[in-house]
């Protein structure tokens, strides 16, 4: 905008532009906002009109009035990993068809959050924030957010009485639950299915409450299985540790039958470990399970059998749980639930 | 914010921060700002003192005042590239750590941004923009940003006139220059080395300057080391049209010696082909050269051998020119320049 020099008070307001229009000032709001419904000579007719009398609708204007910034913040530790950045991707688009635009913060590397960055996020007054209990609590992200209320998502266990940080915190914030139990029971009843005994899970970094569940859940199902223990061996959800934690598991630990990694990254480390240090085929000697469904592990190197977590059906229901909250400020928590499932391809068969 | 009710001119101001920390103005917004240098004890006096007066550098207010939103907008076709999202990520920490935040705009999906979305990146009034000129004109992003100056990604052709949209237009905007020619003739002589004659070209969207300049610069260091001219296949930067389009140059077409892809992710796309429709062995009877050199190139599954654009330096590159231009807003254009090299890895040889 090039009138940052003049004082606000002679912008062009929306009421100008509506009587000029002759249109309702909810009409010119909507014509501002991309990919609401209006009938396109409507929506011309507005935006014409908008630029000869120079009018925008300026969020830092609005935002001090309506107390909104349109702004939705994410903290992620990663934007690159690509589970993230395909999410981020798909949900930039759903908001922005919302009128809203996504804010990025990143976590320090230990996927904590900073006194000075909770301050550097309060300054832009997000309306909304998606966040992970690992990364921050919800008592803590509510005194930055004030009224906004923050969405996590959880990982509940099912037919376990709730446990951990997000069941001792009570402050206000919506969820979206991921059942991971759908998709990890299809996937061990295959491995089972073709003969593995020993099954070996590579978790993700330990703070992560995705990956604690994961083990979790692939534990309880493998003892209603009669399967045992699974081995459990470290990881952090990248390709390298993969790698080399697999390495380990096959030179100086015992080897698997199956694996089940926290994360797909993790199992193309665990693939390519198997078959380049060790000459081992995959699915032939050793299965291979990973989680996500990320757009890679239909790559033919891969071909990678794992449990789907819809990533359009996820960001859908974060999407609803924001319009749903902005709808209705004061309503009691809000929660949106999925469920995963398994993808078969070729690392299990 | 919690103090969404109270009109603006009851917040707490800085001054008054200030005044009770008995430090400069100057003090109180480095404290806010993070990973400025300020002593540790300095800046959690003044946080405490703003928690106590419940001041926060709230942007939308500075914003009109300032003018500045300290928001700086990317204009991308898509965040989930791998590339794309690697300098996202790192493009984001590095602006956090300058009190910037990164709002991601996405083009439609041909690359083009349409009139709506055009008024609703103003309506965000960004301190600086980074665009890429097939997706937006600097003439026409001017006209939405005002004040500030975009930033453009270019890649001349070294040694002749420039040509195309950003040589025609006019509009004051700041350049990071990528030199493609040094890396692309490390790799070519390489391949030329080991016996490759028969040179194709995978392209990326037609639209891409960056794919057009690299096919270019190609052809150009082909010519100068009489090797003739590429043959050029259409991809569109994705695995998929990727490995569809090697299926069919060497099914339908010629085949080929070697294959220079546009980007690294349509190399494995070439690979995989290769290996998997083919029978065919990488780099034994085809040598696959990438471009970029993403995180996932060192995968052994690829073992990619690329000419690598380093990330690291091309976001501070980009962070110095957004500095550059904030502390001297109307000096003439800014440019910075990169240099493209050869990562040997497992494909040629």
């Amino acid at each position: 905008m090039s009138d940052s020099g003049a004082p606000a008070r002679e912008r062009a307001t929306a009421q100008m532009v509506a009587q000029r229009a002759k249109v309702s000032r909810v009409a010119v709001s909507r014509a501002f906002n991309p990919h609401t419904s209006l009938k396109p000579e409507k929506r011309e007719l507005i935006l014409r009109i908008a630029q000869e009398l120079n009018y925008t609708p300026d969020r830092a204007a609005r935002a001090l009035v309506s107390g909104r910034s349109h702004l939705v913040g994410v903290i992620v530790p990663d934007v690159c990993s690509p589970w993230e950045s395909q999410e981020i991707d798909a949900l930039t688009t759903a908001l922005q068809n919302e009128g809203f635009a996504t804010l990025l913060f990143k976590t320090q590397t230990d996927m904590s959050m900073d006194e000075t960055l909770l301050t550097y996020m309060k300054g832009f007054n997000p309306d909304s924030v998606i966040a992970f209990v690992e990364n921050i609590k919800p008592a803590i992200l509510a005194r930055v957010l004030g009224r906004a209320v923050p969405i996590y998502v959880h990982y509940p266990l099912e037919g376990q009485p709730e446990t951990g940080v997000l069941a001792a915190d009570k402050t206000l914030h919506d969820r979206l639950n991921i059942l991971q139990r759908n998709g990890m029971e299809q996937a061990v009843a295959l491995v089972q299915g073709y003969g593995a005994k020993r099954i070996a899970y590579l978790s993700g970094l330990p703070r992560s409450l995705a990956s604690v569940a994961r083990e979790q859940t692939l534990r309880r199902v493998m003892a209603e299985r009669g399967l045992g223990e699974p081995q459990v061996f470290a990881g952090d959800f990248t390709y390298d540790t993969a790698y080399a934690a697999t390495v380990d598991l096959f030179r100086v630990g015992q080897g698997a039958d199956a694996i089940f990694a926290a994360n797909d990254v993790g199992a193309f480390g665990v693939i390519d470990a198997l078959r380049h240090e060790f000459g081992l085929r995959v699915p032939q000697d050793v299965k291979v399970v990973g989680f996500d469904d990320i757009e890679q592990s239909h790559w033919k190197s891969y071909s990678l059998t794992t449990v789907k977590i819809d990533l359009a059906e996820r960001v859908r229901a974060l999407v609803r749980l924001i319009l749903r909250r902005l709808n209705d400020p004061d309503a009691p928590a809000f929660e949106e639930t999925l469920q995963t499932r398994l993808v078969v391809r070729g690392t299990v068969g």
